[in-house]
């Protein structure tokens, strides 16, 4: 089996990402592709880190990671593959894959440039269809990563303003809301080890007008109305009401700051 | 070949479902898996049962069909799984599955305990990962259900309140708006078995402010703007309107009553 | 392996393509299933024709493209197959499918009328259910087109008003937005083949009460702010915002003119 997963901000409105699909089973027609979303915003490439991040572990060892948020597609900007963890990964150097790649155990990461296999005429506008799609089918069949282009060094690869939280002092840090989920769970990027650093257990929660004390185990447990802080899957801090969306309730937004503060 | 189908809440713009098929694969690499709709609105447990109970038996028999709107999640609410009319079903036990099971012929129904099946540590967010991929994936793999836990009887199971019509006469029912569809067909929980059962043919259906005099048999029927009656693809009454939406222009929602009146 | 793909306007909210692959699989278990798109608007035939003519040529040779935009399901309207360019189509005869066919080298054109292929009992409402899936299942595992029903002539296919740009001179061109993507590009219908054969290079573009003077090869080159125009994936005419919604900020739907002219 070979698995190839695909995360863009394409939408599934337009046939873009059925053609990627074409391109990929034209060059590997025993694939198993795998949607994780489309649904990214329109060039947010933090947002695209953070849903990889969150849901590449849970997939074979050896599949192809292939994640397109990439606004200066048919510019300079390099395209760049690496192995991490026991998966590969492929995408645009604009910052997606640094923290995954800074995280985890990579080996070496190679810049793609071999345009033997890539489609041609190659697009200025279509790198997905064009260059994506064909070099993760042909890493799907085994091909070797240094048949890509040459290797380059974790410092020659670009990075985002690294978008983890901040400590105010040893019993606060400040983080902010990376995503707000289908049901109106406000997602932030504090993970339950930035918490665990605290100099302290009883956690006080901060965000836009509202305070909410200690953390609850499930979505269940806020009772109907009322904002609940929580672990979720993705090991980050989420605020969380259960018959309703914490987002609209507390008028929380991509960006929004929350701080975390224990007791002195 | 081994089919799972997914059926949830999820949506498509987090990268849950995507994070199920990797666990999904992960534990069989050679399943076919197919979404019936991830598109469910959140928490509306009735509206899984009405989708699952319309698509299930056009899957291939032996198929295992994973549906997950769970409310629940990390309480202390049971999951279940059963074999009925040669398909297999795991889902909550929160009365998403009783209105199959009741209407089908089921085997026998397990609770889902054994957790050597399980992804470990199993959060309390997110069970979708955690417990249903992993045992779905057994399950297509050809493990017996009776490895899954212990059996339970049928009234051990948690029911909705009823969501079939209701007759308020041998010549009238009542019925409830189910779904609206993405043509704006809204369509009710009035089987067409509901209907015969009334004692006279010409019908007469009212919803809202609005009286449809008969049935018609295809959309195109109705000219472009008037509002029609008809045995949807689902075997249920649904009103439409072919060049526009039913459900916009006569102001219907879910939960909205329609009647069903014979001429005495 | 055979693929098969789906075009629809049925959205993805629905169970009604989940149903649509169980019957494939039902009936083909080894048929390697795409979607197209399924957010084509409800009953927007020319729009199912540019995203299939954009899309299908990307596919491996001998998949069955299978485009279902059917206002008509339930009349008379005939169904047609056929083998285009290596390869298959399946579509309701309703112009859908003539500007592919007449575009490329089709060889004959059939009239699905074999009921013996058909699921049964064929609903009035759901033909993408009971007609096209088993059908396409079956084209996918050999079945020759001849096998389906009579052949007819092009000149018997349902054709669309014609949907390319019109000349006003040798040196201007009037097209139209046929669609909005996902990024708020306006895609026209004018392909750069048709701008080629105006007498001269020097464009200006004319959309609503702008003027665009120039094309540009990449998104980038537009400044953020900007609408550039560009020739997109399709090899059409598009207009674009680098960092924004060019169909927002120009105001442009579907339907808008564009204008095409040269430099005297």
């Amino acid at each position: 089996m070979a698995v190839v997963t695909l995360l863009t901000d394409f939408g599934l409105q337009d046939e873009y990402v059925g053609v990627l699909k074409g391109v990929i089973l034209s060059n590997n027609p025993r694939a198993t592709i795998v949607d994780i979303s489309h649904g990214i915003d329109a060039h947010d490439i933090a947002a695209a880190t953070y849903a990889l991040k969150s849901s590449y572990g849970f997939f074979p060892e050896g599949s192809v990671h292939v994640a397109i948020v990439d606004p200066g597609v048919g510019t300079e900007r390099a395209i760049i593959a690496a192995q991490c963890n026991r998966h590969l990964f492929l995408a645009p150097d604009n910052g997606l894959l640094a923290p995954i790649l800074r995280d985890g155990s990579y080996t070496t990461i190679y810049r793609v440039e071999n345009e033997d296999l890539f489609r041609h005429p190659v697009s200025r506008t279509f790198h997905g269809r064009d260059i994506f799609a064909p070099v993760a089918a042909h890493l799907s069949k085994g091909l070797a990563l240094k048949a890509l282009g040459p290797s380059v060094g974790m410092d020659q690869v670009q990075s985002l303003a690294t978008n983890g939280p901040r400590f105010l002092s040893a019993k606060e840090l400040e983080g902010r809301v990376v995503a707000i989920d289908r049901f109106g769970n406000v997602i932030t990027n504090v993970h339950c080890d930035d918490m665990a650093k605290l100099d302290g257990r009883a956690m006080t929660i901060s965000i836009g007008n509202h305070t909410i004390e200690g953390m609850v185990e499930n979505y269940a447990q806020s009772g109907s109305k009322n904002p609940v802080a929580i672990i979720g899957s993705r090991g980050c801090l989420e605020i969380a009401i259960h018959s309703g969306s914490a987002a609209r309730t507390l008028i929380m937004a991509k960006g929004d700051i929350v701080r975390v503060k224990v007791a002195t």
